[in-house]
């Protein structure tokens, strides 16, 4: 992992409103908003995707639903997802289940870095390595008994912060979206119609 | 959806072991190693993670575990995640669980290309828009009852294939490993260590 990318965070002063990077007091006011009004919490996130051609295929993401509004990012994002040859695709992206696992890390970091600022818990670095068990056995159809997608995910987080604090850091993972997503299942509805 | 993505592609002679931009050759040689001996199945797939403000933070992706080896890429894979600015992010990247509703779009999508392939069927252009359902009164902890995961998604995909190849297309979708994973759950281990 390129080390360059970690930076010491000097604890800020509460007074400026921002904790690990987090502006507490605009967070505050959307968390005040959804409390004073339950319905401004339902969101929908959404992705559209387009095959390239073999296993490359591109996303975009450009907007939500969210505080009874429509939003858009400022800036439609991509993402490429594509195979390694030995799954005969070109290895120009990451494939599905990396950046399943990337998604994952992502949440647990964002949610561990903002329930600590609305909690005064300072942060100075944090990383994480993670790494799931898939079984091509199960993907290729060959033991209709093997699992086709993750077994097991493992997620090791370092976090420099102080040791007092480490255990309401790490209760805090409970929060995480993507955690939660996966450790409980979803439902989800898929419908294939012609072009 | 930027429309220029899509393009259409003619459908190829097999005697070129490409169908739908797939090598079947490539695919088939890796599905006949792991049918002949079944641990070359066990994969195990890697994101590293590093903090860098606030709701950004950036993995990366640079090889695995399959076929009994560790596989390098070919270069290393860059993910950024963020927040809009609702949730105190800067809108620098797809937040968390876009980046998931991605994952699952192109799992969904690198699924039924790749099995379809193998199968000899031809697929012209497939798309997709993804939509999830998350109550953020539950990521804030407002109410414990509130699933702080995504409730729901929707996968809404547009094939361009032969009539006759809809039904075999659309059984496709259960290979997927993303689909699995989010469907059935998995078990995540996630250890907190101070840096």
């Amino acid at each position: 992992m390129n080390q360059s990318h970690t930076k010491q965070k000097a604890p800020r002063d509460e007074a400026t409103h921002v904790v690990n990077g987090v502006d507490v007091e605009v967070l505050g006011g959307t968390v005040g908003a959804v409390q004073a009004e339950p319905e401004l919490g339902v969101c929908r996130f959404r992705a559209s995707n387009i095959w390239v051609d073999g296993a490359r295929n591109e996303s975009r993401v450009t907007g939500f639903y969210g505080a009874g509004q429509e939003i858009a990012h400022r800036q439609v994002f991509a993402m490429v997802a594509d195979e390694p040859p030995i799954l005969a695709g070109n290895d120009d992206g990451a494939n599905p289940v990396e950046h399943l696992l990337h998604a994952l890390a992502s949440c647990l970091t964002t949610s561990m870095v903002a329930h600590a600022a609305v909690r005064g818990i300072h942060i100075q670095a944090m990383e994480s390595r993670l790494e799931g068990d898939l079984d091509l056995n199960g993907f290729f159809g060959l033991d209709p008994e093997t699992p086709k997608g993750f077994t097991n995910i493992r997620a090791r987080f370092r976090v420099d912060a102080a040791e007092g604090d480490m255990d309401a850091i790490r209760e805090l993972t409970q929060f995480s979206p993507a955690l939660n997503t996966l450790t409980q299942g979803v439902a989800v509805d898929v419908q294939v119609a012609r072009k």
